[in-house]
């Protein structure tokens, strides 16, 4: 068994007779049949080779790989480009983009979204992802840019970028989700937009930054001081107030993703990172931590952030975002080739923790199987979840269910409106139905 | 306790009086003391702040973030930059690049290096990801590039990147490494170079793809077949032998390297993935797997990526990377500011399965103290490692060593070179030593 799936796969039973009896309607298989030797995913299309000769080639290309005149292929046939300090994408590849929807009067003001039908594992490539600034991209100069740590303190203290090279660090592999991520799932119509453009204010990385423990408790936390307002140094200096006790517990100050220094988007020099916590929270460009006894009821958590209820009243400081998931493939504006096995995959996640537990279902919610989560499943971070589906032709509706350690169940997106109606605008965590037409076309759907 | 570091300090006694007290020579302190609050790290560089009016501000910035004039930075002042489709890195952290070592007369041939110095965590930025070519960088039009399987099957067969991406896949967190990495090691006097442009050709990515036991078993593996040449799109039609063995356990066909599509330099549109095994049998630009009933004995696994002992006979196909780690922080080129506290940190790895233990020394070998491993600590991967140190000031030499979960441990040079000689070229998994003097300034040393 391959290391991958191991975790996720040792409460299977080992005996199953046939891994390709339906678990579920519609055609789903037992995740474990995604590893079964010999199960023909796509003979239709992968090619027979003729084998005159190809026994005796040895280490020259076979035919195959030559036209029919018998030459190589052109980037074979001299020698390739040099060495690059820095890689790129394909041209090929220039498509893959994250897409921009931002205010025309105010160009710095909207949102970039990750393309998640592109992508592939957990990782989000640092290039794509996702953006939310309110006030554009700040050009900060490291060397003239401090964090100050003052207010309900023993010391107020400022930290260069250089200060903070020098204290230990720690890495969260972890999720960023927009508070306002997947909010067209609260339209009264499906909206019919690629995933990514849809719930694509999700990305994953590797942060690495000093613990805000460490800094804080250099500075003195007061016994009064209940709340933080973090600011970052945009040209709104854009503020949001975090309780002192999620600072102490978990928060970083990053100075590094994926493995470098952060990017300019990403706020550079440094980034408050709250795992698991709603995105605007993660204040990019950190300049500034006052610690009060009360929120500062900023724009973005009284104007913005909040959630209107069915009763007039509005949900505030709803920090965690709580369980989800979503199929990436197949998904709208996918096509079918013909009947026959594909693999349903897609991402889950948990502010809470880890993943438990994703179910998928291929009749619109009548019956379920679980996914095969991909290793490794960690806390706060996107898992890949993928099953095996025998697709017979007929119209079918996708969905995914996840739930995470905590016990919380995504919902169904009937349940989510009924309790939260559908001004709320936020923390839109309903299951996503994909509905496949008899053509294999795919398109949103409420099912 | 943060999550970070949970499962690594499981085994540790909750009680001990001081975290403090040095565990080893040198000044080595318990891995616990890294999340001890209050343990002041740069008290002498970070600016305490003029407590006067900042309990008054409230939401608007202190004066510590504007200038003697009162203004806020330029970057304040003015919308900042509008969302970009693609990011890239900080014009302020453009020297943090590949570093290329060509041959003048065929600049496809040579190797660039990962700056693990200006690296943290353990992903690697995949435009940062190290470089062996052979010929250069092919230029592919994926629609036209096939993988043929052929040989020693029932079926040849040839998949199209289409082909391959309708098939279920696999992710592998998982390090690639040169076997000729770190091959200054076998110098007579130790090199004097950042520690990526001595120990770069190891770099950490999360590649997906089709597992290659899928693909064989569709085409049908006659029990003749031991061996498989791959061979790679290049211009070299860069080739290599692994045993059917490994390509039927854990190896794929990469697609995507951190989420997205393959870059070109790292094998566009499909790699070859050996997880643990030495990096040349990372077949980029996979375009060919021929099953055989031996080895073809290639310029690559003879001429080259063989091993001369002391005996005048060679080590060959040595597929696994043994258990190694490095110290990058402090490591050759930096200087340390004054005595104080410090976090050593760096990177272990085993293509054996998961590091178990990493010990740090700083007394040159005579004590040892056990390194902290940041979650998750997963099977051939990179494994960030870090150790709290006080430094008096003194001369000291800094060390690290990796034990697998294997039970491999990393070996002293000495042991190293009396056991092979210092002509094998390949496979430098030697203890690295760091020298500070008493100045602050950190060389490498024999030690």
């Amino acid at each position: 068994m391959p290391e991958g799936f191991e975790a996720a796969s040792t409460d299977l039973p080992s005996d199953q007779p046939d891994d390709l009896t339906p678990v579920a309607g519609g055609g789903l298989l037992h995740r474990r049949a995604l590893l079964k030797r010999g199960l023909v995913f796509c003979s239709a299309t992968a090619s027979a080779v003729s084998t005159a000769g190809s026994e005796a080639v040895a280490a020259s290309p076979p035919d195959a790989v030559s036209d029919a005149s018998g030459n190589f292929p052109l980037w074979m046939q001299t020698p390739g480009a040099p060495f690059s300090t820095y890689g790129v994408p394909s041209k090929h590849e220039s498509q893959v983009v994250r897409r921009i929807g931002a205010n025309r009067l105010a160009p710095g003001n909207g949102v970039s979204w990750t393309p998640l039908e592109d992508l592939e594992g957990f990782i989000t490539p640092t290039g794509l992802h996702f953006e939310r600034h309110h006030n554009g991209v700040p050009e900060i100069d490291p060397a003239h840019h401090t964090l100050t740590i003052h207010g309900r303190v023993k010391q107020p203290l400022a930290f260069s970028v250089a200060d903070l090279l020098r204290y230990p660090m720690r890495s969260h592999l972890i999720f960023i989700e927009c508070g306002g991520n997947s909010n067209a799932g609260w339209h009264a119509v499906p909206i019919q937009r690629p995933v990514g453009s849809f719930h694509g204010m999700v990305s994953c990385s590797e942060w690495t930054g000093v613990p805000l423990s460490l800094l804080l408790s250099e500075a003195g936390v007061d016994p009064s001081a209940t709340w933080a307002i973090a600011e970052g140094a945009d040209a709104i200096a854009m503020n949001v107030s975090l309780p002192v006790s999620k600072l102490m517990d978990d928060c970083i100050v990053a100075l590094y993703q994926n493995g470098e220094r952060l990017r300019p988007e990403h706020g550079y020099p440094m980034r408050l990172i709250a795992p698991g916590w709603e995105g605007v929270l993660n204040v990019k460009w950190l300049h500034r931590l006052e610690l009060t006894d009360q929120p500062v009821m900023a724009r973005n958590e009284t104007a913005k952030y909040t959630e209107l209820q069915p009763d007039g009243r509005a949900r505030q400081f709803t920090f965690v975002m709580e369980a989800k998931s979503l199929i990436t493939s197949p998904s709208h504006g996918q096509h079918l080739a013909g009947p026959g096995f594909y693999e349903i995959t897609g991402l889950a996640w948990s502010g809470r923790g880890r993943i438990r537990r994703v179910e998928v279902s291929a009749d619109g919610g009548k019956s379920w199987a679980d996914a095969a989560l991909q290793d490794p499943v960690l806390p706060r971070c996107l898992t890949r979840f993928r099953a095996p589906w025998r697709w017979s032709g007929q119209p079918a509706i996708l969905k995914s269910r996840a739930t995470d350690e905590s016990g919380h169940v995504q919902p169904e997106r009937k349940a989510l409106v009924a309790q939260r109606g559908t001004n709320g605008y936020f923390h839109c965590n309903a299951i996503v139905s994909w509905g496949v037409d008899e053509d294999g076309d795919v398109m949103h759907v409420y099912a």
